[in-house]
Parts: C-alpha cells; structure tokens; sequence
C-alpha cells in the first residue's frame, strides 16, 4: 500500500525487521541512507558484509573475533587460571570496560531458557567443560544475569563443574552503587543484607 | 577502547551514524546482524546498495522513484491541475493514505530554515515554479507542516506564485480528529476557532 519504490520499501523492511525499530524509524533510517552520498551509504553496506565476512567466534572462549584466536585469550599477562562466564559478547565488553578483571572468559552466546526452547546444548557449555577438562582451570565465575534464566545457567554448569574440583562463584549481588534503598526491588534488598560485609 | 574485532566496531559505529540511534542500540543492531545467517546479513547490505543505486528524484515532482517519472506524476486518473507541496517524502506517503487526494505532489525535500542555513536556493522551490510557469496548474497546496519554518516557506512560496494567478491554499488547522479540546495548545484552539465553520 506504500507508494515508495520498491528498492526503497526492501530497504526500509530490511531496517524495520532489525529489533527494536518499528515501520516509522525504519522509514526514517532508510530516508537518512539514501540522503547519505553514494559513498557513506556503500560503506554502511560494505561494513555489513566485512562483519559478516571477518568476526567470529574466538576457538577458545567463544567470544567475537576475527582472529583464530581472540585478543583476550592470546595475551600472555592474564591470568590463563580463572574464567568468567558470561552470556553474550557484549558482557565482556562491560566487563573489560572495569578494567579490574584479569582473566579469561567463556561466551555461551546464551542462556538456557525452556520457555523459549534454548536447552544446555544450544549454548557452549560443551566448549566450556573442554576447557576446564583440558586442566589450568581454577576458578570460574559465574556472572551471567542475575535474572530467573540466569541463575539457572549458572546453577546448571556449576552442577556440571562439580567433578573437575574447579571453584565456582557467581558475581555479588547487591544494592547498586549510586542507587537508591528506596527504589530497590524486595529480592535485591534482600540479598543485599544478606551479603553485608564488615565495614 | 572496545575490545570488539575491528570489523565489528566499524559496523557499530555506522549504525550509530544514524539519526535516534545511539551507541548501546548500534552495538544491539550489530550483534543482530551477526547473528543472522549469510544470506540475510549480505540481502540487507544489497538492499542499502541497491535502494541508493536505483531509488532517484522524479523528474517532475522530485517525490522518490525508482523511474524517469514517478507512478502518481504518469498516472493518468490523478487531477493535473491540483499540485500539493510537502517537504518531504514521507509526507506524500502520509496523504496518499488518506486516499482521498487525487492530485499530484511537489516534495521540496527541506523547508526553509535560516536557523540550519538552509535557503530557499537549497530546496526544490525552482523545480515547483518552472512546473507552474509551464501552465496547466490551478491550485497548489501549501502542505508544509504547521510549524515556523514550515509555515514561513509556505509563505515564501506562496508569494513567488502570486504572480502566476494560481490559486494557492493551505492545510486547515484544528483540533486533530480524537483529540481532546483540554490538551490542545492554546494556538492551535485559537486556529480551531479561527477557523470554525456552520454544521
């Protein structure tokens, strides 16, 4: 029913079929496309096609790379004994970002959720006993979200871990820094107190 | 500072490029694009490319096509004689679904703003009077939106088109159909009985 022409509607379908962004932004982004010069607008799709082409995942720790082995598990001054277990790449992102973690990690690219028929093997827990079989393995932390999913993720490996004699922990929760008592939900409060620590 | 892979932050960063999306969503976009299959990922590069390969102004409207001509400018049912004047594109897709418009369009692609150095010289508003001066023209409907720089280059041109004795006219303003008289601003009530008409 639009009358825009038909390479503009794929563009804007292409857009609108990206989460988050509706028909009305979409439309929006594929008018800023093609009000782009002809060269920004091809390296916008060029960069599609390189990403595309170039990043994937780390042969080691699952995370994104587009080298064989990534930056993180390469580097000789971290701390090769300890993994940090997150759910997506953009965790160790945040992570990394503390600057305080030394480590390594373990991307599992997911979490395990029966509600949306993700099971254990659909996320790299495979590639994560692996490592930790392989031996040099001390400590994993768990810190996939403290949310129902991933609590039971992080449950479900430490089960799993149990044989290897590894150390498992699983991030603190707690009232954010910044935030405000008032504002906490019940279960954060709750575990809050619960991990108090001496002052 | 990312420790993304090269060809990954440069796809982040394109989609941040973008009007309304910041950098946490261009790094949401990114991932998804990453994640889809080949096959979907190269379509949306092709569909950039392609929507900024074939997609041009019509010769005569200026309203996006994909021919010489656009499909409203050849299409013989419509009133040649009736020409409304919007800034964008969008705005022709807008009033085509009200299916109630049978003439044709003008898309002057901006309005005049001195605020953003935008002159009248920078929009299509030559394009609009050689269409009039060609003759064939009775009314032109200023559909700029209701706004300083809209309504100041719906002035402009209406001026421009005085001496070509067409009729030029301008959107009504009002109360928007399904709104509520207490939440109207008080210059749009005062357009809504300015403008008040017998039932």
């Amino acid at each position: 029913m639009s009358n825009f022409p038909s390479a503009l509607e794929k563009l804007i379908e292409k857009f609108a079929s990206l989460p988050g962004i509706g028909y009305k932004s979409a439309q929006r982004l594929a008018f800023h496309v093609l009000a782009q010069t002809d060269e920004d607008a091809l390296a916008f799709a060029d960069a599609i096609a390189e990403a595309k082409k170039t990043v994937h995942c780390c042969r080691i720790c699952q995370n994104l790379t587009d080298m064989d082995e990534c930056a993180i598990c390469t580097d000789s001054r971290r701390d090769a004994s300890t993994v940090c277990v997150v759910a997506d790449p953009k965790d160790v992102a945040a992570i990394e970002r503390t600057r305080e973690y030394n480590g390594l990690y373990h991307v599992l690219h997911g979490v395990i959720s029966p509600m949306s028929n993700v099971g254990p093997d659909d996320v790299r827990i495979k590639e994560l006993m692996d490592r930790v079989a392989a031996g040099g393995i001390s400590e994993v932390i768990m810190a996939t979200n403290p949310d129902t999913e991933g609590e039971t993720t992080a449950k479900y490996i430490s089960r799993l871990l149990k044989p290897f004699g590894v150390r498992v922990t699983r991030l603190a929760y707690g009232i954010p820094v910044g935030g405000n008592l008032e504002f906490a939900d019940d279960a954060t409060l709750l575990r809050a107190i619960e991990g108090r620590r001496d002052i």
